[in-house]
């Protein structure tokens, strides 16, 4: 039987890249130093800082809203229905037992209620991947909702896998633009507010364990939408030489930031472009009307496309 | 049966990153103009340039010495003897045979016989992967000779794979100074000869079937001290991207040459070092005696070290 590294009782888990085994208790002191040290690291956060998490019901996002909470820091959550078919429904379910198991408050928006549309439907009705509609609708709603609710920072679940496996999506192709603006936290400026990643330094099997110690209940399945993007790929080939070398996944995206993002600093700083508000919603845009301005027109005028005839229409 | 998407006679090879099938008259066609290509592009070679090949007896350095002479260059060959067993015992016939074959003047260095040691003991002697020695050396005799010899250019075999495997190591890393070092030539300077990768366009598959349809006889085992190591890991990983996405691989090479290169510019540049000669041979230094007189100096100290005992002792 495996022994904590810290205390020797018995382990509830391995991690390979940092070659030690943990009980439940040193999972979670190990868990929260990590973000502690993103957040400080990267400075995303300051005492009293009001946080807006977004909430998707699967482990990230749960994970890093009880952190957050455990951490100190004053974090609602906002959980946007997209209107993924059983997924969608049951996500929603996932968020809000969470939030009233422990008596915090839960915004909520539903795409179809509010804005006439879905995921599916904004996918058939633009002829672009889901994803696409899907990231579109969160960024604009979540800055929104942020702005209006006088919150100083917008939080999302992004671990070290994700960013590790846009990364390596950005690297393959050496798209320098796309390399220069991937920071576990980008300033509020013009109109949007702070975003920050506060998970970026805990893999998925991490914030998996931490759920399950914590005893927090959050949805395993994985967006139907997203089966077979390229991302997915990504993140097995990451997995891949990961098992060859074990922390190599972690030294990848950490190195990045430690070594490579700061040679491309000045490209972020290019890129400030003039942005005006939108005449339809007032959000900051570089157009007239704003993208999710553009998409609500397209998406809600469209007949409501069901998951399942998407997913069958071999979209991709 | 596939056919030349050139000439419509049949193919001998598929090139899914091309996306097409080649005859062998039309495959050779491919390989000039990416070699061409290759040369224009970061100006390697001019017309007139005395060339002296780095030559193995594998598929790589023989297709690059056949290559050079079918596009005019004077290029001879140099082989070292790296007393690695039979494999160095059946690398100096092949290399040998297609020179004689050819009427091409191929130099021969042997490293016991001329400076008394051999890879495998060099690689006990200083206790380190023989990888290290071995590269050392190589260097090393591929620049004295070129001086000596008044050659304008060291042309070496890496190919895509080769290179872009290299890449992925130090993007996995982002070793910054690495990475500003990568690139497919590298000026005279400072009693160095001009170094050029000429084969950097094209994958390792491509070169042996160069050498198929020339009826070029090449060794196809690799080394055995080379079993294992990294760098064939980095390979692996590159061909299940490849196979995921054919092109990737090209991709991810060629972009970095591209687009990341001359970002690194700078740190290329500054890089320049105070050089003097070493008091043993007169090679340029930062030392007092370069790291080859050093290797000499213990390896030829040490006891022969036959290649079979150092593949058995498990020194990875």
């Amino acid at each position: 039987m495996s022994k904590c590294r810290v205390c020797r009782e018995p382990a509830v888990i391995d991690l390979p890249r940092h070659n030690a085994n943990f009980c439940g208790e040193h999972l979670q002191q190990l868990c929260r130093r990590q973000v502690e040290k993103a957040i400080a690291d990267h400075d995303m956060l300051r005492p009293g800082d009001r946080v807006l998490v977004a909430v998707s019901g699967g482990k990230d996002s749960l994970a890093l809203w009880d952190l957050l909470r455990e951490l100190g820091y004053d974090a609602d959550g906002l959980y946007i229905g997209l209107g993924i078919g059983t997924y969608s429904t049951e996500s929603g379910e996932y968020a809000r037992a969470f939030a009233s198991d422990r008596g915090l408050k839960l915004h909520e928006i539903d795409l179809r209620d509010a804005h006439g549309y879905d995921v599916p439907t904004a996918a058939r009705a633009t002829r672009r991947v889901p994803c696409s509609a899907c990231g579109l609708s969160k960024r604009h709603l979540f800055d929104t909702a942020a702005r209006d609710g006088g919150y100083d920072a917008v939080a999302t679940g992004h671990n070290l896998d994700d960013e590790a496996a846009v990364l390596l999506g950005n690297t393959l192709r050496w798209d320098v633009e796309y390399l220069a603006r991937q920071y576990p936290v980008l300033p509020a400026g013009e109109g949007f507010p702070r975003k920050v990643k506060p998970l970026v330094r805990l893999t998925e099997r991490e914030t998996a364990a931490w759920c399950i110690v914590r005893r927090i209940d959050y949805q395993v399945e994985e967006c139907p939408m997203a089966a077979g993007n390229r991302h997915l790929g990504y993140k097995a080939t990451l997995n891949e030489m990961e098992a060859r070398s074990p922390g190599a996944k972690a030294t990848f995206y950490l190195s990045f930031l430690e070594r490579m993002a700061p040679q491309l600093a000045e490209h972020r700083a290019s890129e400030v472009a003039a942005l005006s508000a939108c005449a339809h919603c007032g959000a900051p845009t570089t157009g007239e009307v704003c993208a999710f301005c553009r998409l609500v027109e397209v998406a809600s005028a469209h007949e409501p496309v069901p998951v399942e005839l998407l997913a069958r229409s071999g979209r991709r």
